[in-house]
């Protein structure tokens, strides 16, 4: 299992996010949950957002609390946009290319669970990445073909759909081969701008994930916290983990959702896969078709911390 | 540019082999001409054959000459047939899954060369691969994946119609895809009894192949050398590169042929492609068929060293 | 806290000592535990014997229990002497020269635990190696600089009194520095023929110290233990951690105590450090003298499994 | 042997510095010059400073050039200071701990040369150390070493001073035990706003060093030159090797100098060892004393490049 974060806001350096565990919203928990659990060894990987058209990458295929370099360069990177994830591996080799987050031009993924029997379904899937896509593929595993899927379906231009749809295949595919329960996930992705979340399992059961609530209010309860005071009103955190130090800080996006995250707000949709097939009639760049309301995301969600 | 060794004889230890310079016909020559190459730093790999029914192996993707571990277990194994291997990327990340020798079951595999313009022409060679050998597939290089090609057209039953099969696919596909000089190889390929070795480029320059001659001749001619003391007649080694260390070590294999070490005897014979669809509707376990006529196998290399 | 196994016994395969869980007395639990114990990432290592005058040794900053190479050569090499480590390291880097086991000649040192306040009393510690000792420190952890004073002491030609007095000059470094507890251990050392292992701590609460008993006395009540049928009568294994799977396999070390096994045979004496002076007048190849009666070992330990 | 680079001026891209060999300076023949040097790859270095108090650090023990990270960083991380180092290991294990620049506090040190027969003189320049500093030790090279010595000396409050002071006590130590010569020597040290350069050894016979003359005239001549356009007037780099690219932008240091670099300015000062003992007796924030006559520094050098 792995474990990742998310943020997105005022500009903080990636010290206080991902190592300061007195004072961080974040890593307080997720830190000492990280020394309880054995399995999240096999590498990690950091990517960030400067001025640069493209987002920075940080990966290695050792431990990551202990390393050197991660908290040297943590303390020199300031970021309004973060992704940190560490890894434990499911059967792939432990080595850069599979650690994540991954990247296609400005966007970065990441994500926690896995392809069920991916052995099995992994040629059939690697067949619909689009031929163009496919020099792209460094690594073997799950997640980075999940990922290649969902740009080969459009995440460019519809996040949400585009994930609803590599989900559909993978499940299609998965179910071909005899799989019970062909995905598990939570996955976040972003463009640098926007950050989107889902949370999602063929077997009904998902892995958690969690939203920070609105950061004013948590402010005035926890006046000396000071990652609170260093972030602007618009910070939001998605995590993996459930964090437990700040009651009300927390919100849980329920199974079979996402969140996108944008500007200060955050607005939760239903999640469903869609049949592979459904857009592959229409231009990545059309507007919204009618087999879009096939996705569930019309059912909008309610504002959260308000 | 890689470099590599296959050795077969009796048993010896694998740091007289790889590290001994004033004692090995071997690295005298290789390891001086490793340290004025530049460019063999990026990852290693050694297998050899022991008891167990598989070869051992041993990867690193770092530099290999100064690697301590190497060292250790060198001193401390004895093989009779040894495949070592040093790389040099042309571009496929550094790491483990990458570096040769490769293996299936009793079969290893390593490769000096590339396939012209991989990226463009990966995905339809990787469609060529028995599906069931997919899973197989770990890393991202072009040596791995023309192993696994040699296997799906019948390495296990025969080597040199199996290597000429994949080359055939190779440049077919290269040439579909404009690639002028599809391919560039020295490769060996050994099931722990017998080692074959092949010299072909699409371009007809290909990079060196040598083998030693016959050991009882050399020893008589340099009494004093340990190597040649320590090792029994029929033992043979084949280098991508030239030694030059003993006068009359070492024969050239000539542009376009392999050749068969088994049992203290070498055997030269024309190498050239065939169709890969040549033998498609044949058991590979069948006998030979006419078809195989096409491989100038049949044209059979003069003795050497008698 | 780190962990290790010392084995001694007719040669066997190290994967069946290191990974078989079903079949192996040791790794059957140990592995279990290894996977519930999150701090043993930091690197680990392996020692065994062979013909060679020399140990062999291979160590790794990895994580150990998915290093592909260990696995390899795990399976191929069989030794009758078998030293292997896990390392968590206390603060000291993690990188290959500070994994155990350490090596000097045919010796071979491991060490669980810690030197209290190493930081403040290194410098101490060091200058009081032999000078002609000093360039043989590679790495910069307690542990290996633990060895090279028990090196000084005479390890070589009396290891229970070298490491008494080592320990003797780490507890009067530490208090004269303000350290309460200057140290921490079980500690294993073997010249290739006897194994010794010490468990002691200034505090009295010393890390926990097993070993195994009669090999044919487990093999009548496990008859279907593969590895119980593996290895001969003389087979012991001493290790850091309580072992549960078969019940009257292993015995604790008591506090304070040493055990040396040899042969078949295993004797366990009381363990209390010396002043470091003790033997310094005294020449190393010395007949026993006086002073050796400082050290409680002539009250002999009883027999056990017997 | 080493390489290094030494940059001051406006804040440039560390990719631009380092890896744009068609429209940088410096790497332009640097690299080009890498890729024919077999034996740098023993790992590298790299600190740059920010608004942080301490310099960033980003080390690994993998050859540089094609190192993923590294490449990342550089591209995002900006700098008005930043040194650079490729090693070549002489002896000492390839680790990270044993990479340059070394750093203490706000100071950088990188080193390119040896001391002579380091595992004879290692203990006595180490005891020479200051015992509050000791601990701060990490690694095992010659260069570490040197620059305690010279932190030891007062490199903190009188850079050549402290320097020509380490160099004093590594010649008298080393004659003492036999070695020739003792020292081989470029030496980079900053405080992160003024660089020192160093070029001196027992021979006589030095490595190279070289710094960039006048941006401004430069620029003059090569108006196409993409990083004399990015970088200010008073942008100024210390190089160990010959950069031959553009005439006239590279001065050699004379043997047995010294070279200052400070807001656009260098100024060469003849450099020779002063005994270790000089200063002993003098507080390190004291005004100049008689003794440092000794050091050369008064006979400053030419202005370069007016």
């Amino acid at each position: 299992m792995c474990r990742w974060l998310a943020y997105s806001g005022s500009p903080v350096s990636m010290e206080t996010l991902l190592f300061m565990p007195k004072h961080s919203l974040v890593v307080q928990s997720l830190h000492s949950e990280l020394g309880a659990e054995p399995t999240n060894g096999d590498g990690f990987g950091v990517g960030w957002y400067t001025d640069d058209p493209q987002p920075g990458l940080f990966k290695s295929s050792e431990p990551a609390w202990n390393d050197r370099n991660l908290r040297e360069l943590s303390r020199h990177i300031d970021s309004g946009r973060v992704f940190a994830h560490i890894r434990a591996s499911t059967g792939s080799p432990v080595q850069q290319t599979n650690c994540h987050p991954f990247r296609h031009d400005r966007w970065l993924w990441m994500h926690n669970g896995y392809i069920g029997d991916f052995a099995k379904v992994h040629r059939d899937l690697l067949l619909q990445v689009a031929p163009e896509r496919f020099p792209e593929i460094e690594g073997s595993t799950d997640s980075e073909m999940f990922f290649q899927l969902a740009l080969t379906a459009g995440l460019e231009d519809d996040p949400p759909l585009a994930v609803a749809r590599a989900v559909g295949l993978i499940e299609e595919v998965g179910r071909a081969h005899g799989v019970t329960f062909p995905i598990q996930m939570t996955v976040a992705t972003t463009d640098g701008k926007r950050t989107w979340a889902f949370r999602y399992s063929s077997e009904g059961r998902s892995r958690s994930l969690f939203h920070s609530t609105d950061i004013s209010t948590l402010r005035e309860h926890y006046p000396d916290n000071v990652l609170l005071n260093m972030v602007s009103d618009d910070a939001r955190i998605i995590v993996s983990e459930p964090l437990s130090t700040l009651r009300g800080a927390w919100r849980e996006v329920p199974d079979g959702s996402s969140v996108l995250v944008e500007a200060g707000t955050q607005e939760l949709t239903p999640f469903a896969p869609v049949p592979w097939s459904v857009a592959t009639s229409v231009p990545s760049s059309a507007a919204p078709v009618p087999a879009m309301a096939a996705v569930p995301r019309d059912q909008s969600g309610q504002a959260i911390g308000t």
